[in-house]
């Protein structure tokens, strides 16, 4: 192993923390509890996976992580945003985000519908400075701002989520929960990975190469996350355990097993790792956040 | 006078819509409740005010309104989660909106707040899309881009919103109300008319007179909405009348009664005419645009 990943996760996400500091206004900027409201939830304690394999897929292509540090972020913002209306009464009603009360419990539904809307809405206005891409051809900034709107809008995210809101307690069949799961976590992690390629002046090859490890990884993240969510005790998830069960969601384990859901993953990370074959050792933290991804305990 | 402004925002309206049309999935492409939902509100009978200010001052510049079709109508689609999201039971909790049950009352709540989401993320999708903006310089179209998200974010619309909200009940002065006011409504407003000048290309000093246009029409257009609140009918406005009193909103006619109100409206329609006094007559729908914009019943 050329990389430590531990290491490198920990430096990345602090590179990311720190900039993502500077871009969003503190608490005493009116509308002041909306700022709260915002900070919050991005500064609870991520794990800036997004981000990290945005940064990761522009070194793999040889340009350092500082030049993508906005476009990394912006999908933090969007991340941010979705699981801060995910949380929401009307949606999962869940009480507990990463060992704190999510952002509705303390700022109230009306506020966390706004800090969600601004923190999306602030993706965008990130992606879409001039000041903090010069480097970047105009028509790649567009074609950056296109990626994350596709891959968090109606077809992406947004889409994902639908379908799993209308999939508790049905019985659906395989096939409908990869397409849940493609739409709800993948699209994000396919447009965070392209995101990094695309700012990066990825070749069309490279590009092609990359997406198709974001595909697979996309989907070892969501089996790893079903997985954890039967396996995992609320301290080592910072929220309820076991909830999908509970809620009637048909996940992964429910179709192979804890074992098979497991097997399965690292089949996704030995192809997603496959795919990265052409590419060099700058490459090498992509290989190991594949690892990482599904081993993960949190 | 020499435009009939009914009939140019009849016209316009037309255009927008079918524009609107060609954007957004038919209600079988699946996730079909999320596109049903996004219709419901997208096709409810809007006036298009916002798409027609970005067309009128692309027009006023020299450029005709199809090259901005596509950045009109991402106005309109920002325009309409708002009124979803504001139409929720934490936030408004109305029942009404243009006549018809407002999104959660069809959809639920989550189905709301979801296509709420989408319908924001699909405006930043529209204006970065390449086919559909050929004509257009590649910074423009990150300027454009910018443009929007400044104006509906933290700093913009939702900063507003929030403002709203905590005015709520509380005794507030004249200028916090023109605070609020300058963020809820104005901000997307002043983005809709330099949204077309900039799309069509205007000089530094056009877009300069065509912003300061949009702040005073976009105060008119407040002062009108809170006569309306009380002088309209439940006919007239589609939804119930008279709300902000209930809700302990101070407005324009709490401050300057009714009279007092519309005259200040009146004002305002006179200076933003006066911004343009270097256009020619295809200037002319923006002026009869100020003029309607504060004389409206609906």
């Amino acid at each position: 192993m050329t990389v430590d990943i531990r290491r490198y996760l920990d430096e990345k996400r602090e590179e990311v923390d720190r900039f993502l500091e500077t871009i969003i206004p503190d608490a005493k900027t009116p509308p002041t509890t909306l700022h709260e409201g915002m900070r919050y939830s991005l500064f609870a304690g991520g794990k800036r996976v997004r981000p990290i394999l945005a940064i990761a897929a522009a070194e793999a292509v040889g340009t350092p992580s500082k030049a993508v540090l906005a476009v990394a972020s912006s999908l933090e913002l969007i991340h941010t945003y979705s699981l801060i209306h995910d949380d929401l009464p009307a949606m999962d009603n869940d009480d507990y985000r990463r060992g704190k009360l999510t952002n509705h419990k303390v700022f109230g539904e009306a506020m966390a519908i706004l800090a969600g809307d601004a923190l999306l809405t602030l993706a965008f206005e990130l992606c879409s400075r001039q000041d903090l891409m010069d480097d970047l051809a105009p028509t790649r900034q567009v074609q950056l701002i296109h990626e994350l709107a596709v891959g968090s809008g109606n077809l992406g995210m947004v889409g994902g989520q639908v379908l799993d809101i209308q999939a508790e307690n049905r019985d659906i069949d395989l096939a409908t929960l990869q397409t849940i799961h493609k739409h709800k976590t993948g699209m994000l992690i396919r447009a965070s990975v392209r995101m990094g390629a695309i700012a990066a002046s990825a070749t069309a090859a490279q590009l092609g190469q990359l997406t198709a490890y974001a595909e697979d990884v996309g989907l070892a993240f969501q089996i790893a996350d079903d997985v954890l969510n039967v396996t995992g005790t609320r301290e080592e998830l910072g929220k309820d355990a076991n909830t999908d069960a509970q809620r009637g969601k048909k996940t992964y384990p429910a179709f192979h097993g804890i074992e098979g859901a497991r097997a399965l993953a690292d089949q996704c990370v030995d192809r997603a790792i496959g795919h990265l074959r052409a590419f060099d050792a700058k490459a090498d933290p992509l290989r190991e956040l594949a690892r990482y991804i599904a081993a993960r305990k949190n």
